[in-house]
């Protein structure tokens, strides 16, 4: 039995949830029951409400920072209550827990080594009756507590393997390519699936139908209102507009194509 | 005097203070100034301002979720500074702080066993000024920083009888109940007051205008686009939409009444 | 070496950064992995993007009531990444972060001893590499950290002198006097930077091109629909609307003038 001074390991959160109804809160309320001196980490509740590409992005944003031992919990389920899997990974420094429909391939894609286990709903660990609409609540919660407590994935179900991410993102410039727009953030900046290790000045990006070619190192050096290049700090590029939102300069949504082109 | 290992109580929050502004960030640094480490849980500070029905709702499907012990402070007061009471309500696990206005009607209309006090807001436990318009920092925070620390609810007031609250749910299905809408979710779903144990095919709802008579058992295998019954993870019946919103769908908000017609 | 027992100061956080992004929940990440056990408060994240004013304000409004000894890492920054100052300020009770861009004047107006170093950004504390776009992550959050563990904040850069600042409040009502909204609420109240002591009948506010004359002591003695001026909780006069949002039935937003005027 864990006493109150154990910690172990803490727990990241995110969700699709919202912040307006009492979701996250009843998750917590299920966690701190079971394990009342876990560390809570809120990544985001605000992923747009089943869009599992904005969720895989901002945990692949997120994990690396977190301490050796987090337990990342991603609740992005639109098949909640069908026989969709749920899957518990564990890398090197990290254990992951989502549902099996794509919200991990992200962190997937950047891990060399780890195993997967698709986890038995109805083990013992879950003691309660479960909804057939509120897995965070029913199965995510309970199963997070025990992993927080030290209980091993393995025995929580039996390993399955996943078919090997390749890399989601483009790692060279050619021109012509056409890339992605993962996702636009709280200033309006458009986060692309470039990820180079530096800036190309010899290259630009078409989006929206207009060419951004001016590369900045920050975003107090962009030119005002005009739509510039940057190196984010994740690694991508990302078309920004100071003093505004690039996106609604562009007049964009996260929907579009971009394409790669020399200047 | 409480010694940092000291945690007892867990405090759960729940205001319709928002996000945007600092009143939920003050509130907690008048707790932990007061109880350095007791564990706080924010289960919503959404609530629509001054919306009581929403909040009683949210806090009702939360509070047995929490540890036994856990204070809920709960703060939709628009009489607040007015000589509206402030109750604390000892259920047999729970202790509830909120002003005397309704809110904790649905969690007392569940509970049979509770005694109230009603606290008083001079005490010696409220060292400093008291505002008229900001009671969540002034009275609340340090009254469940207290409470987290043992003090008893009766030493802070006297005591007094609430009147029984009447069952606030239907909890049978006649053909021709009205019922209402409790809340609409951040997915868009109606939540009923329909407290049923189990699905019932032989009913429909009348809502909007139109006839929902089609019962899932989760969101998955809704047909995209057309409204549905379930029984939601309240075990409260609620209409849903998958792939849309069901609110939009059907053109109605939380004021519009529902009923239950036989098919 | 910190144990998990030691806690030391908390942190307290107040950015721009929003609650849809990964922002937040990365600083925190760095935080706790560096002092695992460190209580962190969120003020707010909602400052809107880069308004310095917004954010100054919810910190003076926040910032007493915090445990002694609080650490303060606030985050509006629109140069990040530029040759902006990062500035570290001592108080009699708490520390402050901030970058030197005007975030900290309210509070510095009110403290009369403080001391401010210029934290050299790529100091032995800062271990990994700094992006030019995510200060929050990889400069504010672990000076924060470290602060906490009870590093000083001499040995992370030289001492500064910081020129005084005037109080930039009105604390007089003279007839004719011009004053300015320094914020809106989530309830619509618009705050002034009028400080008084107690409210003066014989004085109306001009907003709006209206003259808003009638005092009250609470909201819920306010006439529903109609502005009204109250001494809010933080010491500053406040334009009301029982019912409603002043902001909206004045038509008004936080860069109109008000008037003092005698009635």
């Amino acid at each position: 039995m864990p006493t109150t001074t154990q910690k172990r390991h803490p727990i990241a959160l995110l969700t699709d949830f919202g912040l307006s109804d009492h979701f996250v809160g009843v998750m917590k309320g299920v966690i701190i029951s079971m394990n009342p001196s876990v560390r809570i980490i809120d990544i985001s509740h605000e992923v747009p409400a089943h869009d599992i590409a904005n969720g895989g992005y901002l945990l692949w944003s997120s994990y690396r920072y977190f301490p050796p031992g987090t337990i990342f919990v991603c609740v992005v389920d639109p098949g909640v209550g069908s026989s969709r899997r749920i899957l518990g990974v564990r890398t090197r420094l990290f254990t992951f827990l989502a549902p099996d429909n794509g919200l991990l391939d992200l962190v997937l894609s950047e891990e060399k080594h780890y195993h997967a286990v698709r986890i038995k709903e109805h083990g013992t660990f879950i003691a309660h009756k479960v909804s057939s609409t509120f897995h965070g609540r029913d199965v995510f919660a309970p199963i997070a507590a025990d992993l927080s407590l030290g209980i091993s994935l393995s025995r929580m179900g039996s390993r399955i393997s996943l078919p090997l991410k390749h890399s989601l993102f483009f790692t060279s410039a050619e021109s012509g390519g056409i890339a992605r727009i993962l996702h636009i953030d709280r200033f309006g900046n458009l986060i692309t699936n470039l990820r180079w290790s530096e800036k190309k000045e010899t290259v630009g990006i078409v989006v929206g139908g207009k060419t951004v070619r001016h590369w900045i190192e920050n975003y107090a050096e962009a030119p005002a209102g005009r739509p510039s290049l940057i190196l984010g700090s994740s690694g991508l590029v990302e078309i920004v507009v100071k003093e505004g939102k690039a996106s609604e300069v562009l007049g964009v949504d996260s929907s579009v194509s971009v394409k790669v082109v020399k200047i």
